[in-house]
């Protein structure tokens, strides 16, 4: 799993900042959270295509977040897309895709299918879930986390071949289930390991710093926090109800994560030193963000 | 006066070409003829402020050429502008801005002049005419010419003092007045040149080749004419509705333009060196556009 920060300003972009994206790819699935203006350039300029199979989440309707989705529609149905495209957000988005469409002029290729977000569940399949929380912002506007499911455990094949299971029987035991070899009942926890922990990462969105983010982040291999300011602006946070670097710290400090990257700065901030000093203070494991980053999540 | 060219691919952007934007500067004023997705972060690279008086035209409904308004309104009421902003364009954009607005809960701190689009004349000041000419394309759209109006004739200080006009008369002659020295009557055109002609400059948008252009363009120092292709694709200039560089070549040609510039380049061409000699074939003054090219257009 790789998560590719696309832009990572707040509100509006400068020379070396587009407004916000972050990409995570995952098992051939591209995965976007938010789509600021000029995101799709982006994408091609980080060399993801825009072939694979793809879900937009869009966190609240914010320009910022929100306007990179029209010229994706149109580029997608230029290329003649016959894929769904699932795109999650608040209820306003389907009007927002829909009367966009209509006035441009654009007849979408493929079947556009909306998901509008609540607080909580928001999809599963057979290898992760998405889950919502609502944020503190001045629209409605949600945190996402992405969460893996358990792997199996792991299988020995020397252990098994020491019991001498025939091979055969092997795939049962991957599955958890219990064999008969002769007249010996064999356990597959005798040759599987205990079931993994997947991945978990979190996208805090725009939001002043909330204690529900703690439980919602909890564990996670990456919390991905706004950070609009810095404690030389702390009015500033409560007054447009974004985070400074020192309050994501405590989040990410208090949610016991591995890696918190900051993200979505005010324009007004050239170096980042002085935000990334001020987090460290609190917490040891930040970076912040530049656009085209990579960062890769490892297993834990 | 002088011509930034912003954006230079068609429909989707590429690396190193941002969808369409041609923005002038002339005298204080800031004109963007086009604001396709992204528009506002390539004016902040090219070093254009935002906070000059600023007209934009939207050439049609496409959202390569259109997207780019939202946020450039967000941005500019964030900055709690409060000078009018003025937007031509056809019916339809004032509806891309309202119902967007109101979605993404931006209220404008300044007022939005919307002026619709037709055949013909569409503004005029003191010192130059806009008019528009609907093209041939797949949805209402509009070429656009800037023409200045001509400049008085240059005064000669030298010839004035040779024919003894006291200094407190040569204002009236400069208007184009008689004047009476003693008793001689002075002409003006004794001391004063002919009338200077304005520049022009006319650009394309998207259309199919049309005579109409050739009328529309006559004289112009600068053309920027489409050029989605060339002659190795002029079946598409007919089923798409675009030009041809060779096409784009004769209309500047039969024009009798001082240059023109080629853009809106399909992304199959990573080299433009072909479009340019086919161009170059049929009309020698011509050179292909490349994002934060500038032109400066000197009087004729």
């Amino acid at each position: 799993m790789r998560i590719f920060f696309l832009g990572t300003s707040a509100g509006v972009p400068t020379r070396d900042r587009n407004v916000s994206c972050v990409a995570v790819r995952r098992g051939g699935e591209l995965l976007l959270f938010d789509v600021g203006e000029g995101a799709q350039r982006q994408l091609i300029k980080a060399g993801l295509g825009l072939k694979t199979k793809t879900k937009i989440f869009i966190t609240h309707m914010h320009g910022d977040h929100l306007v990179g989705l029209l010229a994706l529609l149109q580029t997608f149905s230029l290329a003649g897309r016959e894929d769904p495209m699932l795109v999650f957000g608040p209820e306003k988005v389907a009007a927002f895709i829909n009367s966009n469409l209509e006035m441009m002029g654009v007849r979408p290729t493929f079947p556009i299918q909306m998901h509008t977000l609540s607080d909580g569940f928001v999809q599963e399949n057979g290898e992760y879930v998405i889950r919502a929380l609502r944020t503190r912002h001045s629209t409605e506007t949600y945190a996402l986390s992405l969460e893996e499911k358990q792997r199996p455990g792991k299988f020995d094949p020397e252990k098994a071949k020491s019991l001498k299971i025939p091979v055969t029987l092997w795939r049962n035991l991957q599955k958890g289930e219990r064999v008969t070899v002769g007249e010996r009942e064999i356990d597959p926890r005798l040759v599987v390991s205990e079931p993994r922990k997947g991945r978990k990462i979190v996208i805090s969105s725009d939001t002043y710093p909330i204690d529900a983010m703690v439980r919602f982040a909890e564990g996670a291999d990456v919390l991905i926090h706004e950070s609009t300011y810095g404690e030389d602006h702390l009015d500033k946070t409560e007054k447009n109800l974004h985070s400074s670097a020192g309050q994501a710290a405590l989040i990410a400090s208090r949610a016991l994560v591995r890696l918190l990257v900051l993200t979505h700065f005010s324009t007004r901030y050239n170096d980042l030193s002085a935000l990334v000093k001020e987090a460290r203070r609190v917490f040891p494991r930040v970076v912040a963000a530049r656009d085209f980053m990579v960062v890769t999540v490892a297993y834990p």
